[in-house]
């Protein structure tokens, strides 16, 4: 792929050094924005400023559009009101309720009192949707078509409101009252015979997602049907915003990476790694670190109550950490495929006895072989005693079955209960595995060893 | 959302037991092709022929090309190869590549040797494209224009081709030699005078991937520029194919889910957990099982070297499986968020000492607080010796600071090494860390109790 910017980097630092403005400016118009946003957030801030102000307005607004929030908000602290705001105006909607939902209150409360009733209205009602709602990633900016409409005329409409985003490619048919009628693709408008009305060449079967909705079952319907935008109404079917396929991929990547955060027992959050403060990081980590050293408790209390076994063959305590991690591997192994199935929509709570059932089988597959190798290894390598090999290698295959079989079904019981199967499934399950591979073990070895617990 | 389908499915299975075929084919023309793919797959096999046979050609072809692709090859075994092969020739190209590479390889060749010798030569080079690469990923539907063709002739052309997918929101401006010179969007054909010739009025600044790229190079490239569409060129700069948004969404998944399997200790696989057969998912949890329990020889090992000082303060072997599972979730904390950070490209390499510096501080506040709660905890509600308490909690901030490390750098290491961060991080993570606790926590009680090892 060409990377244009990398060429011309070093230069570029010369030029502002050097305080060349007009060459500066001759290299940066020939920048993609979305270089020009890199290299923004790459500057220190007051060559960032005078970037963002060397550059002609439309596409600096355009560049600065592209960077982070949290840098956006750090370059806005530095210029006037004045300039913020008239570049705020000139933002996409959604980038800017983005920046004005990260700006203080009073700003906001002026950016508000300044605009135009209709704007204001609508910034506000962005500003109080659910975070993760389908109203909180949606965008204004779509292509309003009336059913009374020919096609030239609805070229034409397209022509004078100049939108530059894909938004443009679907094109949505409204009733004088907002109702959503039907929706056009620009591909028909361009194919079909020009002097046909909207009504007659609109597909009026109609997929909308609820403003309301969930942004995970936004994802859904993207990946189900392809599509580039999907139209979000309100609870009288009202037109209210459309969102695009370029913030579906964010909202994939984005709750992906809260799951891999939850099931590492980490309070997820949106915040770039590199970005995020060591007390943030810290505060994210400690609380599941807490909570499951703590369980470490119940442990403690099952080697405790059985410290005589242990003291009577002290080998055993030597398994103990082979046979938890196995345990434990096993188990997330399990539920780990069980938590992906439910976030991606494969799994359904209805699956349960298929689950079980599969996991049922593989834990015997798997245990069996991995007992089988473990007593040959201790017996022939290892020299320990037959009887000591039996007992850690049946306690193996138990293990392995109870993870497993726990690892599958804690996943979809938590979702039952509405609970967030990554979090109760990922952090819990380990000490319920530890717990309970212990209690096995010491069972199998004061019973098959003859010793008194 | 709407779901007609719901609502019919089982008017459609009676429709099917009574045999009203027309009623039913009146029925089914009125879905959406992804609904109909649906309906399918959950049909039985006769009931799915039946709908295939009654749809009409070009939407049975649709809903076909939407099924999975295990699904259409069962659905593939019960019709004629010249069934077969007619809803070959009317599938996208990238469809039929993907039921291609299921069919068994007589019909593969039957396939060839009846197509015509471009398609041949076409379909046998991308049966050949490395998987993961954006040759595999590609689809060869797209609008391909001239620098002399005017605006008008440039929609006539369109209009001729007859997409019907997203494909046609971007064309490709191509020389006499198949070099890809410029690229024009459909919006701008539609709002520029149509008299201009597509020289004058496209972008010759185009981003290209290449065939033998990795896809989730592709996949940043969409990220960092919000793409419909990207080209992919040959080393000689021919256009060779696009790659759209929805594979890209898809690939977005995948990736996620084969992170999240490594990481678990899983090879990846991308069967569907409900699909793949018990013998498959056993055989990709057991490698990992395996090593990872032989693995556990070293602790062994360590515990068996320390048995004196266990024997000597028998209390000191139930702290065992606390301190193993606090560094053990420790570094998993680390290494998951370094590994999701380099996957989707925040974390580079470059990275290493701003990583290490934060693990270190991140370490030295959890592990302090966790070693303070835990000295109290055994004091006060345990009532163990303070001396041993303190072993315990000095072990902890030390396993802590040893697994965050570890846990930060791991993953690093392994990008520099060119292995998989996954894969080297995850699994292997949780036997160094045990490892390690272990030898410091020996240490410790061994010097601070004044024991002999």
């Amino acid at each position: 792929m060409k990377d244009l910017r990398l060429l011309q980097e070093q230069d570029i630092h010369q030029l502002i050094e050097q305080k060349k403005i007009a060459e500066l400016k001759d290299y940066l118009i020939r920048l993609n924005p979305v270089d020009l946003a890199e290299l923004m957030e790459e500057l220190d801030q007051p060559s960032a400023l005078l970037v963002l102000r060397i550059l002609p307005r439309e596409l600096g607004v355009e560049a600065f559009a592209y960077m982070e929030v949290d840098k956006q908000k750090r370059l806005a602290s530095l210029i006037t009101d004045a300039e913020l705001k008239s570049i705020l105006e000139e933002l996409y909607f959604d980038d800017m309720i983005d920046l004005l939902e990260e700006m203080p209150a009073e700003f906001v409360a002026d950016v508000l009192k300044n605009a135009p009733f209709e704007r204001r209205e609508l910034i506000n009602e962005f500003l109080k949707y659910p975070e993760d709602s389908a109203g909180s990633i949606m965008t204004i900016e779509y292509v309003d078509l009336k059913v009374d409409m020919t096609v030239a005329e609805a070229i034409d409409h397209i022509r004078e409101a100049g939108m530059t985003k894909e938004t443009v490619y679907t094109c949505y048919v409204t009733s004088d009252f907002n109702e959503l009628v039907g929706i056009v693709s620009l591909r028909k408008l361009v194919t079909v015979d020009r002097e046909k009305t909207i009504g007659q060449i609109m597909d009026k079967e109609i997929i909308t997602v609820g403003t309301l909705d969930d942004q995970e079952d936004v994802v859904e319907v993207f990946k189900k049907y392809d599509f580039l935008a999907v139209p979000v109404v309100d609870g009288e079917l009202h037109l209210t915003g459309i969102v695009t396929v370029d913030d579906i991929m964010e909202v994939i990547e984005e709750e992906a990476t809260e799951d891999f955060q939850k099931m590492a027992a980490i309070a997820p959050t949106e915040e770039e790694y590199l970005d995020a403060g060591v007390l943030t990081l810290a505060k994210n980590r400690l609380p599941w670190l807490l909570v499951l050293m703590i369980s470490g408790t119940f442990t403690a209390a099952i080697i405790r109550g059985y410290e005589d076994v242990l003291a009577q063959v002290a080998i055993l305590s030597t398994f103990v950490p082979m046979l938890m991690d196995t345990g434990g591997n096993a188990g997330s192994q399990s539920s780990t495929l069980i938590i992906r199935g439910i976030a991606i929509g494969e799994i359904k709570l209805k699956d349960i006895f298929k689950v079980m059932k599969k996991e049922t089988a593989i834990a015997i597959i798997c245990g069996l072989i991995l007992a089988v190798v473990n007593f040959f290894r201790l017996v022939l390598i290892e020299n320990a005693d037959s009887s000591v090999a039996f007992v850690v290698s049946a306690t193996l295959v138990f293990t392995v079955l109870m993870a497993k079989l726990i690892g599958g079904a804690l996943p979809l019981a938590a979702k039952k209960l509405h609970a967030d199967p990554a979090i109760m499934a990922g952090p819990l399950l380990t000490t319920i595995v530890d717990v309970g591979s212990l209690i096995i073990y010491f069972i199998f070895a004061t019973r098959f060893l003859n010793l008194h617990g």
